[in-house]
């Protein structure tokens, strides 16, 4: 079946470039922004238009093939990964960004098969940067492979994180906490560019040493998830034990050490898991 | 005088793009890394050799200028602004970034005549960005004509800042405080990108609607300040009073109301003015 993988990501690829046109030309209009979970959880058309776009360009070639998409579960389809092949997928990383126009907006999309990733797809579509991997066979951007800074100390490492829509006070006070006690490490710095899928990305590239967040959602990070493996770069949950796409908490680092020192001074807050939450976004909960 | 004002910016423009030049290719090389006020305050030889460059390409045409720069200062230079022509400088602003080839690493050059901006020049030079601005002119990116947002609600706003090299925990405490109370206005989210010429260029180009920092200094937004208030943004003190290039806080923001509502909300820590720390630098303090 490996064949057919390798056309699947060559679809994908395909796919994340015309995606990617049709957003930097919304990026030349006036956004109709609608609210999701709270009132910094904005979503627009061009969000629905883009996953109805790259679902039913993939379902056309492969109509038995499964589907997690960011606007399909908020509309109240299913998060559930099955064995099937299953396209994982944000249209529209970044939506902040992209109602602001903050340079950072990305396609990300992923495929797993029996619940492992096969390959991903982030394109940075305002940057023009198409990073992709496939399982075993490495990290790319734009063609050129990546590798992660394998950067082992703290002390010296750049640092992105993302406080995300989230707007329950409890919950700012534990991400500013988070920050405060990795920043008097001392860290070199931290950045906050508001995309997921980029922010990992970055770490594949060497460009910085580890990122974190909690209350994410596995189509923001499936994709770059396997970006950063492959360019040789650690993943692990929060609390330092195995990643796993569905929970919501990841780290990604350059390299083991920094993975665990990151996580010994972060501490998570409650998220219902992806998979466990059918609905939710749909109650605008 | 004002033609020669012109001569001086297009040779600012021509020397902004050579030093950026030397900055990527720099960056192709690991750096060798000193420290200047705290473990997260880095320079490189690459920020002293760029400065040394600027200045004297600038001082062969015009022997007579002034000129305060971030790497001369440090080497214990004067830091004030007389009525004499003054060349304000970062050669490499974003040195963390530049460290860790984090993208945004910007050339900032500004020029005063009788303590006035008569322009500013910002070239982010691994995006090949040239963002410019002339005294009563307007400002461009690439040439092509930069307006602010014009956003005028604050809970519709995207606000850029940096924790910068500071890491004294109480400065860190009212940094973290300050962040929690605009996003508990709430506002749409925060961005930080480790470079405070390229954070008010954002807020130039519409991309973000406010940018504000606490402990910056002239250097870092001499060039930029110029360039947003050309766009049609504002520029205040973290109080909400009259800006001072000196006093090492700023506000850019769309809109004189977006600013106010930031500076509503956030409290700056003590600071010694630019001007009043001769040497201080140089002592490693």
């Amino acid at each position: 079946m490996a064949d057919s993988w390798q056309e699947c990501m060559e679809l994908g690829i395909s796919i994340a470039r015309n995606a990617g046109k049709v957003i930097c030309k919304a990026l030349q209009n006036e956004q109709s922004v609608m609210l999701k979970t709270s009132p910094a959880d904005l979503v627009t058309e061009t969000d629905q238009k883009v996953e109805k776009m790259i679902i039913s360009a993939i379902k056309e070639k492969f109509p038995t093939h499964s589907f997690i998409g960011e606007e399909s579960v908020a509309a109240g389809a299913q998060c559930v990964l099955t064995d099937n092949p299953t396209w994982i997928i944000d249209p529209v990383d970044g939506t902040t960004n992209f109602v602001h126009r903050f340079p950072f907006v990305a396609v990300s999309i992923a495929f797993a098969v029996n619940k492992v990733t096969e390959f991903g797809i982030v394109y940075s579509c305002k940057e023009d940067k198409m990073y992709t991997a496939r399982k075993g066979k490495g990290a790319f951007l734009n063609g050129v492979k990546l590798n992660v800074s394998g950067q082992t100390d703290i002390t010296k490492s750049l640092v992105i994180t993302e406080v995300g829509p989230e707007r329950d006070p409890k919950i700012l006070k534990t991400f500013f906490t988070n920050l405060e006690k990795l920043l008097n490490i001392p860290i070199h710095g931290f950045r906050a560019v508001g995309t997921a899928a980029t922010d990992v990305c970055f770490v594949a590239a060497g460009e910085a040493d580890a990122y974190y967040h909690i209350g994410l959602h596995c189509w923001d990070i499936a994709a770059a998830g396997i970006i950063v493996t492959e360019a040789g770069g650690v993943l692990m949950d929060t609390d330092g034990g195995p990643f796993d796409m569905m929970c919501r908490r990841i780290i990604a680092a350059s390299s083991r050490a920094v993975g665990e020192a990151v996580a010994k001074h972060i501490r998570a807050f409650p998220c219902a898991r992806d998979d466990e939450q059918i609905g939710v976004h749909a109650n605008g909960n």
